[in-house]
């Protein structure tokens, strides 16, 4: 018994911004310090508003299952959330909390998409959706997203496609470049895939985190669409692994029965204290975090050019900045391995996000505080002048 | 757009196990007493030194993302544990912590069952397994069990069938059934796993609920076995969404790809507390929990035969007992919900976990305390005798 025992949809590839992480960790553990730029992840921990809830969960409730679609009162303040943010009329009956949003992907896959199904995604993009794709016998179609689109797909591209994909999947504020789409677009490809018969997966796991360009739903576009967050990027939850997608109607029942044997329900601290999460007093705390990506954004902006890293995308809102190293290495994993060995900088390698040209990029992380950014990019300006 | 959207593969079984608690939980908002026959689910909460853990945690860690394959310390103390408990030799290296057992099914599903590759499995079963595996597109081979076996597995099961499955799953103590398969015959049918290229998946969730058989774990008999557990049964930690795979050498990579996609993490909160959940301490607290779970029992024992009810599988251990409620239905979901609206007594219907028979059996859990299972006896006596 051996390898020969795995299945061919096990070999996906390794996610490398992860194992970037565990490098992280594994040197913190030998007492290297490292300035973390790899990770899409808040280091400021959840809102107090969730903290006092969590403590009072633990004393009053056994925490067992929570309902399979999630939490009552959770979905509830998710739909007051979505309808008050983007003036769109979302009820609690078409909100389904998963497990992090990646149980969310996990599902959504599942319920549209039989063995062979083709889905169109932009390049670079979040490399879970290509690897939970491929282990469950999608065909995924790469939609080439450039500076002259923004790094964000249009529905131009979607209409130049050979086939009709079964399902499209948007992200924006994107993963790894930043970008936002623009409303207008988002309203194109929504009204294509509605006449089309395709679903439109909507990430919108880094809205509440823009610079200054809107950012629309696709759910105010279309009511057939499948609209994924999270409590893990502007809610600062990232381990509490609680994130939902708003789901037609026609969707839920499907979904439920999926989500039963899938998951049985998201953790029920997480979901219980979640809740605060929505709160005045939580958002008041939130956009102070937003103010300090924008803070470490700007020194990005300053100082990447100064240090010979001149081409990039220049983010409008979550947590990432994408830069071109090309001048410097086309392996961009070991280098982002030598950085962190070298120079005490992780970043995460371009090719997690974009198989074609990632070999040539790096993706930044703005959750760093504005001086680790300034220190980064001076340990980077020495490292390259080198 | 409408339900035509939905792949086939979503079309899976409804969980009528977790619809029935759905149920429940609706009633309770009514205000309507439910006495839970119908969860596997302890209504002890966790132990007290995983609270206190917990309230650390909060205070003192951001709670980011864990490595993939789980908290390092958690993995030890799940190593520790099983070497412990069963005199073999586990390393936190073979150890992946999991969002519940349930990310441990799919996630081992994934990685070693290709479209169309088959799964023996005993019948009846837990209804998850068959609703995963469906929904990746394997094949299902039950194995019928019934009291001859005790309701388990055996190697000439296997022997018997035309064609060697790619995977076998034993379930020990069962669910729904409880009974605890022989030490000697999951040795045998390990090694005509090994010698027959077949993977064994061990489900030992309901270890540590035994009433006096003994409990041994696949990897004592082969090193190839993965072998799943969780904190969600023994540990009294359902919400908490922890479990566990324990796996060869060769899968660790390919599972580490997986999950990084498919999870990310298991709840970082749940995971570092957890740790205290192997302690002494727990330990003490959490056989208490046994003990009530088999005075349970013992009231179920005594009073089913009393009242119409006697036949059913007599449980070793677990939380379930599996009656034959043939002579009153041959529906057991309506009769279960029913049963719910009549006399406020929550039981599984079989139907979840044996398409075959199932419509004549129902599941009862143990978890209730021995005054609510009298109670409950007491009202289905009065209801059957109507």
């Amino acid at each position: 018994m051996n390898a020969a025992q795995l299945s061919n949809r096990s070999q996906v590839e390794p996610f490398r911004v992860m194992r970037m992480l565990d490098l992280v960790q594994r040197r913190a553990r030998e007492g290297k310090e490292t300035i973390m730029l790899c990770a899409g992840q808040p280091e400021t921990g959840a809102p107090e508003a969730v903290l006092h809830e969590a403590e009072i969960a633990l004393r009053s409730s056994p925490l067992g299952y929570t309902e399979v679609l999630g939490d009552r009162q959770l979905r509830e303040a998710v739909a007051a959330w979505h309808s008050a943010t983007y003036g769109v009329d979302t009820n609690a009956d078409n909100v389904i909390v998963t497990t992090g949003s990646s149980g969310a992907f996990v599902a959504a896959f599942l319920a549209v998409l039989d063995q062979g199904d083709s889905v169109a995604l932009s390049c670079p993009g979040y490399p879970a959706y290509r690897n939970i794709l491929g282990a469950l016998g999608a065909q995924i179609v790469d939609l080439q997203c450039g500076e002259e689109t923004r790094f964000q797909p249009t529905a131009a591209m979607l209409e130049a496609l050979p086939e009709k994909p079964k399902a499209v999947i948007v992200t924006s504020p994107g993963n790894p470049t930043g970008t936002i789409i623009d409303p207008a677009e988002l309203e194109r490809i929504a009204e294509w895939c509605d006449l089309n018969g395709t679903v439109l997966i909507s990430d919108e796991d880094y809205h509440g985190m823009s610079f200054g360009r809107p950012t629309a739903t696709a759910r105010a576009y279309s009511e057939n669409a499948i609209t994924v967050g999270t409590l893990s990027k502007y809610f600062s939850m990232t381990g509490w692994r609680v994130g939902w997608m708003i789901v037609p109607d026609y969707m839920v029942d499907a979904l439920e029965n999926l989500l039963g044997s899938l998951a049985l329900c998201a953790p029920a601290i997480s979901q219980v204290a979640g809740r605060a999460a929505f709160t005045l007093e939580a958002a008041a705390e939130l956009d102070q975090h937003v103010a300090v990506y924008q803070e470490t954004r700007e020194v990005f902006l300053a100082e990447l050019p100064k240090i010979g890293l001149g081409t990039f995308a220049e983010p409008d809102g979550g947590l990432y900045l994408w830069v071109d190293v090309s001048d410097y290495t086309q392996d961009s994993e070991a280098w982002a391995r030598e950085l962190v060995e070298e120079i005490g900088v992780a970043v995460a390698p371009g090719v997690d996000f974009d198989p074609h040209h990632g070999n040539q990029w790096v993706r930044l992380s703005l959750c760093a505080s504005a001086a680790d950014a300034r220190e980064a990019c001076r340990r980077l300006g020495e490292f390259l002048a080198r």
